[in-house]
C-alpha cells in the first residue's frame, strides 16, 4: 500500500500514536515507569486520555511497543550502516563492525529507556514474556547481520554468531550505561565507546 | 577495637542500621525506588521514622550506602574464593578465575538492585557524583584481584587488567539480568553464567 492509498484519517491516527510513542519514551527516560502516568504521557504529548486508550489497551502495552521499537530502529540503523560501508572497498575486518555499530551518537535517553525496560521486566513476569518474544526476534537480526559481515569480509569468529552477537551488545550497551552516568561530553562517549568495540571485536576475531 | 569494647548502646545501633538497610535492599528491588518510601522501609524493618532519621539523613543517602554495600560484598566474597582456591594448587587459569567469580547463587535481588542503582545514576547527576567516587575504589580492587590471580598462576592477559576488568564485570552483569528476565532456575543459572564467563576469560588470556 503506498502513501496515496492511506486515507487521511489513518495517517491522522498513525500520527497520534507516533506522537504518543515519542512523548511516552521521554517521560519513560526522565521519571521512570512508576512516576509516568498516562495522564502525564498525553499531557506532554498535547492529547486526551481518550485518544491514548483508543490506541493502547494499557501503559504496559505501550512500554512493550516502545522498546520493541528502540531495538528495531538500533537494528535498522546498523542494517543501513552496513550497506553504505558495502560500497566503501577499503573499510576491512574489525572497522567494518565498529562503524556498523557506531550508529547512536549521544544516547542518553534511550539508555535511560533500555533500563527502564530492563527492570520492569525483572519485577513484572508478563511484561517479560512480552518482551522477551520481541528481543528474540531482534536479536535473531542482529545474528544475520553478524554472519553477513563475517562472510562478506571472509573474517572467522572465534565464538558461535549468537555468543559473539551477546556480547557484542553487551559491551555496546555497558558502555552507553556508564557513559550516561558519567555525563559523558558526545565526543568522549563515540571515543570510548569505539575503543570498548575495538578491544572486544579485535578479541573475538581469528587472526 | 575489639567487640568486648564496644558499647551495648554502639552494638544496637549498629544492628538498627543494619536491619534497615536489609529491608531497604528488599523493598527496593520488589518496588523500585520511586515507590520505595521512608515509611514503607521502617515497616518492614520494624522500626519507626524516628530510627531510620537518626541514622541516614535522606533515602538518598541509605541508597548510596547500599550500594556500596553490595559492591563491597562482592568483592569480599570473590576475595575469599580466591583464598579458598588458592590451596587447591590443580585449578588452572581459566578455571581459577571462573570459580572465583562464580560466588553469587541466585542473585536475582542483587540484580534488580543493581539495576535500580544504575538507572537512578543516570538520572541524579549528584548520586552518580557520590556513587562514582565508591565505585572507582571498588573498580580498583578488582583489578588488583586480577592482576594477583594473573601473577599467581603465571597467565598472561590479551588486554590490560582494568579493561580485563570491566568486561568480565560487564559480562557477569549481564548474564544476571538476563538470568532474572529469563527467570531461570538457581542450577540453569548457575549453568548458564559459567559457560558465558569462561568464554570471555578464554578469549581474554594469551595461549
Amino acid at each position: 500500500m503506498n502513501e496515496s492509498q492511506v486515507s487521511p484519517k489513518v495517517r491522522g491516527r498513525e500520527a497520534t500514536r507516533a506522537k504518543l510513542l515519542d512523548a511516552a519514551g521521554e517521560v519513560f527516560a526522565e521519571v521512570g515507569l512508576g512516576e509516568a502516568s498516562v495522564e502525564r504521557i498525553c499531557e506532554r504529548a498535547g492529547f486526551t486520555r481518550g485518544a491514548f486508550y483508543s490506541n493502547f489497551a494499557s501503559k504496559d502495552e505501550m512500554f512493550i511497543e516502545l522498546a520493541t521499537l528502540v531495538a528495531r530502529e538500533r537494528v535498522d540503523a546498523v542494517r543501513s550502516r552496513i550497506d553504505e560501508i558495502a560500497i566503501d572497498c577499503d573499510a576491512t575486518d574489525v572497522t567494518v563492525i565498529i562503524r556498523a555499530l557506531d550508529v547512536f551518537g549521544d544516547d542518553r535517553a534511550s539508555a535511560m529507556l533500555m533500563s527502564e525496560i530492563t527492570i520492569h521486566a525483572m519485577r513484572d513476569a508478563d511484561f517479560a514474556a512480552a518482551y522477551s518474544v520481541q528481543i528474540d526476534a531482534v536479536t535473531a537480526e542482529v545474528v544475520q547481520l553478524i554472519d553477513e559481515i563475517v562472510e562478506a569480509k571472509g573474517l572467522r569468529l572465534k565464538l558461535p554468531a549468537d555468543d559473539a552477537a551477546r556480547i557484542i551488545v553487551g559491551v555496546w550497551s555497558d558502555s552507553s550505561v556508564r557513559a550516561a552516568i558519567a555525563n559523558l561530553e558526545p565526543e568522549q562517549l563515540a571515543a570510548q565507546r569505539t575503543r570498548e568495540l575495538s578491544q572486544i571485536v579485535d578479541l573475538l576475531i581469528v587472526r
